[in-house]
């Protein structure tokens, strides 16, 4: 069937605890949908006064929890390129002789290569969950999954497992520090990753949970990011992550003039949106780009005497170093992205721990993107209607999760993806995208080196765009501009195999990736 | 029918969603039960992205909510005797005629009198919650409620909502401080009232939920003790509570030999029970004796340079004094009792808000109590088997809440009641308790002015404190030395109509209360 956005889908899909196959959700609009009836139930558990729940290995807790083929197991990606767990825990599955596994990470890394031997010899057979880089790739050619895989952003992933879309038999969570009953956070301890809050749905919805640490310290642990009475095991390791890899080549300030003028103009064009007065939000995103232009706000915030009401991450050196100088009265952090985020969360009252579900549950009262002004976002490509795609790649492999960009996207007042029109030669604005991540009604402006581009449905930010003297084109004549020095992409050849769902934050089914045999 | 302890229960009793009766189930023992299947189901809900849930005033939240005849609405006690809400709203649901509510509070106080006018013009047919003075005393004597009263626990109470033996319509949360979008806190704002994560179980299972406050704040309102996710509709009033009142009478060291008396040999017990060493952890109640008790415990570490783990409470004056000397890593706090208690959860990042589910739910793997090496206990009665009544008094009057005491008693490695034996002329142990609200199986020690009785099942007690050369004597010994002081209450005649059942922790029915029809 084709989705509200003329994207072909299949008719049905994997779901629920089973498995069996159910009738497939079309996207129909990003606040299209009302979630009907109630949340999955959790499950009962008791334990006695004097039961310990401390287990010497991750043998024994997989023998302990009964994981089982055929089962599903989830992790949180806080340590993100510096990962050990995943790979520990599905050695020690393999070890098992546990078979066709199904993976529910919030998200992989490079660092996890080593699960593409997994899915070969069948340990893995299904992945729910983001896939950067080499599984993603694998996946794309064809990867020997038995299911499609699916992909959901930080908030539609808190959605699915409350609603019972994923149920998680047994939880893995890497925990930098944890007690003896199996209260957890991330900020401190030996190897601290910054808030592990991703796992904490997993912990309260999965049948079994299991905290894995490096550094088992006197009760309580605290904040009680994962609580003891979420936790059946307590397992500790020698490692479970570095946390000098969790900032990866994305975090750091851009050099390119071209870039550092894209971040001018958007900094430019929020200035000009009018919403940049006291109380302010904003998120800043984790792209060389994106950091640029949260920088140049921030000057513009000190130079007016602004004061935000928040800043939402991603937390950076950045939002760090603009709430210690007063430009924001808090941090709200869904994830901590370098060193000084992880001690800013231990030692700033108001830097925040913001949980998936508080950040952007589409099935909640309200979420943190909602409150949002502006949010600067990135992009592989983007089409004329504005759609936006971050996990595809124009030769059609699925190489990047949706981490919060549609959820940020759906929220902010102002969403500005901010991009290049071309990376090397290949175009970045295209006649339509190769995967929808976003629709273009989530986005509200598009700037790139050649100009700004305001979605029509936004006249009043075109309005005062103009005004304040911004190069406003349309995205056809941006394009029209950076096509003169496109070297045409080598184009996939795709086969009728779907190999990824792409669901938007409310469950329903946005676009399909299927696999890439050839490129012409 | 008949429970473990021999007493006397209704065979069914009004459950669930609907008040249809149920089989009651009847208690065998503190830790018999094991919880089967899964916790209720939330609600799902959902929000607009610009959608505004500010309300003018608690009328309109009614109409919003939809509260009308027969539906249960919930608030939490943590302003206890300074609380202006309960009477507000049940003032609010008279004069919009609503009838036959079932009021699910944590605990009525004395400044709930009101309560009383609403049951007898049927406002209010049903409570389930603890009733301190006059309600309870109003309910005593047969006063007009249409199914028995239900008392539970802390725990108990966190328990029940998540189990769904209650579902509340319509939650009702008074917030000190609020944000637009229903975060809301009870540390900060005009009015602080310390924790109100009371009422986070409401907030996620109430079909409806209700922030009301007298101090908006900008968002984002944090700690998050109540979500924006949860919360339905926000609503600014005058005046929520006043925090002046929340410490009452029982919170002052007692200044009467003979308690200091009783103080001086619990702390002596504690002393020779061997358990007073690093990562020591003790409940300090709110009584004058167990304050007192916990300060002679404090002098001990202090002496012996000892650092306990945590102290739990009721947080007061005196477990702030041993967080900042040292003497404790953390406090975890259940309800803030006094203003310096309020001060230091908001000021001092070892001082943490600790919901009833983390400490004392049965249905989870594990709580708080579980962990406790000693706890100071009260009573209005004990007896010969180690049975503790804190509900009634031996004239049959239904005056006190539970608390948390069966789930500290059930909790704590040693769980001592500190009494003493007269009450003016009034026996303290009797025969047989009134009421069971706490099985002798759960106590350990029984401290009286007149000597420290030591629970049969625990002879490796008894014996260090004989060694110790503490004044060991048997409960009957106690009792016979006491009983030649008495004068011979007042005995109640009760009726057949069961008033009120009290639930142990785990939902079972370990006592029922009776109809008080006079005295003897």
């Amino acid at each position: 069937m084709k989705n509200v956005l003329g994207r072909e889908i299949p008719d049905t899909r994997p779901g629920g605890r089973g498995g069996i196959e159910v009738a497939t959700k079309p996207f129909a609009g990003a606040f299209a949908s009302t979630p009907q009836g109630a949340k999955a139930t959790r499950p009962q558990k008791t334990i006695g006064r004097s039961d310990e729940k401390v287990l010497p290995s991750l043998e024994a807790a997989i023998e302990a929890t009964g994981l089982c083929d055929g089962m599903t197991i989830s992790f949180h990606h806080s340590f993100r390129e510096g990962d050990r767990l995943i790979n520990l825990v599905l050695d020690a599955c393999a070890r098992n002789g546990i078979k066709d596994l199904r993976l529910a990470p919030t998200a992989l890394f490079s660092v996890h290569a080593p699960v593409v031997e997994h899915i070969r010899n069948g340990v893995v057979s299904r992945i729910e969950g983001s896939m950067n880089g080499p599984v993603g790739a694998f996946v794309s050619q064809g990867g020997a999954l038995r299911d499609p895989a699916v992909l959901r952003s930080h908030g539609g992933r808190w959605r699915a497992i409350e609603a019972g879309d994923v149920h998680i038999d047994v939880a893995f969570i890497a925990a930098p520090q944890a007690d003896r009953y199996g209260n957890a956070c991330g900020m401190r301890g030996k190897t601290p990753c910054g808030t592990i809050a991703f796992s904490s749905v997993d912990a309260q919805y999965a049948d079994k949970s299991v905290v894995v640490t490096n550094d088992l310290a006197p009760y309580p642990v605290h904040p009680f990011e994962i609580q003891q009475g979420w936790t059946d095991y307590v397992v500790v390791v020698d490692e479970i992550g570095d946390p000098e890899s969790i900032a990866s080549g994305t975090l750091r300030l851009t050099k390119s003039p071209t870039r550092l003028h894209i971040a001018r103009l958007a900094a430019d064009a929020v200035i000009a949106s009018g919403m940049l007065k006291d109380g302010f939000s904003f998120q800043g995103g984790a792209g060389g780009i994106s950091l640029a232009a949260t920088k140049y706000v921030g000057d513009a915030m000190r130079e007016a005497g602004i004061v935000g009401d928040f800043a939402m991450g991603g937390a950076t050196t950045m939002l760090v170093d603009m709430l210690h100088e007063g430009l924001v009265r808090a941090i709200l952090d869904g994830q901590s992205f370098d060193l000084d985020a992880i001690a800013s969360l231990r030692d700033d009252p108001a830097h925040l721990i913001m949980d998936p579900g508080f950040y952007a549950n589409y099935d909640s009262r309200g979420c943190a993107t909602y409150l949002l002004d502006v949010a600067f976002l990135g992009a592989t490509e983007v089409d004329l209607a504005f759609n936006v795609n971050v996990n595809t790649h124009s030769d059609g492999q699925l190489l990047h999760g949706i981490g919060g960009h549609q959820d940020v996207a759906a929220g902010a007042a102002i969403t500005m993806i901010t991009i290049p029109t071309l990376r090397g030669r290949l175009p970045v604005i295209v006649d339509n995208v190769t995967t929808v991540t976003t629709p273009g009604e989530a986005i509200d402006v598009i700037v790139t080196e050649r100009g700004v581009a305001v979605n029509p449905a936004r006249e009043d930010l075109r309005d005062r765009f103009v005004s304040a003297g911004l190069p406003v084109k349309t995205l056809e004549e941006i394009k029209a501009e950076a096509d003169r020095f496109i070297q045409p992409p080598r184009r996939p050849l795709f086969g009728d195999d779907v190999i990824a769902l792409i669901e938007w934050r409310d469950g329903t089914v946005i676009d399909a990736v299927r696999r890439v045999e050839g490129w012409q």
